[in-house]
């Protein structure tokens, strides 16, 4: 189960991608198949739970991008504890992907250039549409009374706005479960000495 | 959005579980329609998430019920920290609702008989196959290297095991969002002079 040979490789050959990789195709006809469940903690250390999209994996490792506004709770939660756990029910296959690991937040401010340029890609990857929300009003917060809907209009080739925020979990422990065959994995991240990730599989009782 | 009339009055005339109780019926041909995920709170405070079953709602109140494994870390997680946070997401209707509240665990050593009785009535609510679980292996431990699978029998008729367990969310705060009509409606919870819970609705945007 070891990665060998520095990130890149290690993170194609982290042995929970090809499962996921498989549910993701095999339910791929549903369109909630790339929707899952974002448990972090909130205020007064209480747990929350939302339903976010994934957004696809940093290009040579196993890190999951979600895209989200800026303006929400989450991110101030987040940088207060920030960890999470993904929890990803495949539907039609009936598998179960728990995924939990530190969470990275990268808004308008942050320092790195190539952090930015990951949130521009983020920004640049998702519809017009959907980059059209974060222009709206202020998510969570009373809809005012005279329930004024302004039209927005969004340049697109214009980059991404201070509302748009890219959250980066990064993967220390994946538990799958299949409900079909009844069958559980526990996978374990631990890191080499070169700094690459090591994955340990282990069969558990379901 | 006054309940009015004591706790049955209130819990019937709670105005999310109409909205809650619409949706159930309109997903009820998808199997996975009565499955949410639970977020709580884990080891090192660090969050934690899961696919569970909902097992329906406490006679005369808002009370939600879910079956779990008494061997699992979740019950000790849950006695730290006794908070809740489900996440509903309807894959037909486009509807999520977050309900956050209070957890109480109700396993075989709780001392209030009319809790053992709640506790009973969930076991012989859930069918003999789902029961069969609870003598089954420990959950989460290492499958032992024979992978040996006894054969369990189970007498339809014997109470619940010791490894049965009740939990019970009691809501506090539900978060309504529907992604068809791109409403979001904030339900949250007041204890009225009586001790019977009032709601208020606001209509907050998504």
């Amino acid at each position: 189960m070891s990665g060998g040979g520095g990130a890149a490789a290690s993170a194609l050959s982290s042995p929970w991608r090809s499962l996921l990789h498989r549910a993701l195709e095999a339910n791929a006809h549903l369109k909630h198949s790339t929707f899952f469940q974002l448990a972090t903690v909130g205020r007064g250390g209480r747990p929350a739970n939302r339903t976010v999209v994934f957004r696809g994996f940093q290009a040579q490792c196993d890190k999951i991008q979600i895209n989200t506004d800026a303006r929400n709770n989450k991110i101030g939660e987040i940088r207060n504890c920030p960890f999470g756990e993904i929890c990803w029910y495949f539907a039609d296959t009936w598998e179960q992907f728990r995924i939990s690991g530190s969470i990275d937040v990268i808004d308008s401010s942050n320092p790195e250039p190539a952090m930015l340029q990951l949130r521009e890609r983020a920004w640049f990857g998702s519809s017009v549409k959907s980059r059209l929300q974060y222009i709206g009003p202020c998510p969570g917060v009373p809809v005012p009374d005279d329930d004024l809907v302004e039209n927005s209009h969004l340049d697109p080739s214009a980059g991404p706005v201070d509302a748009f925020c890219l959250l980066v979990l990064d993967p220390e422990k994946v538990d799958y479960l299949s409900l079909k065959s009844n069958q559980r994995l526990m996978f374990t991240r631990s890191q080499k000495g070169d700094g690459s990730n090591d994955w340990r599989a282990e069969k558990i009782n379901p």
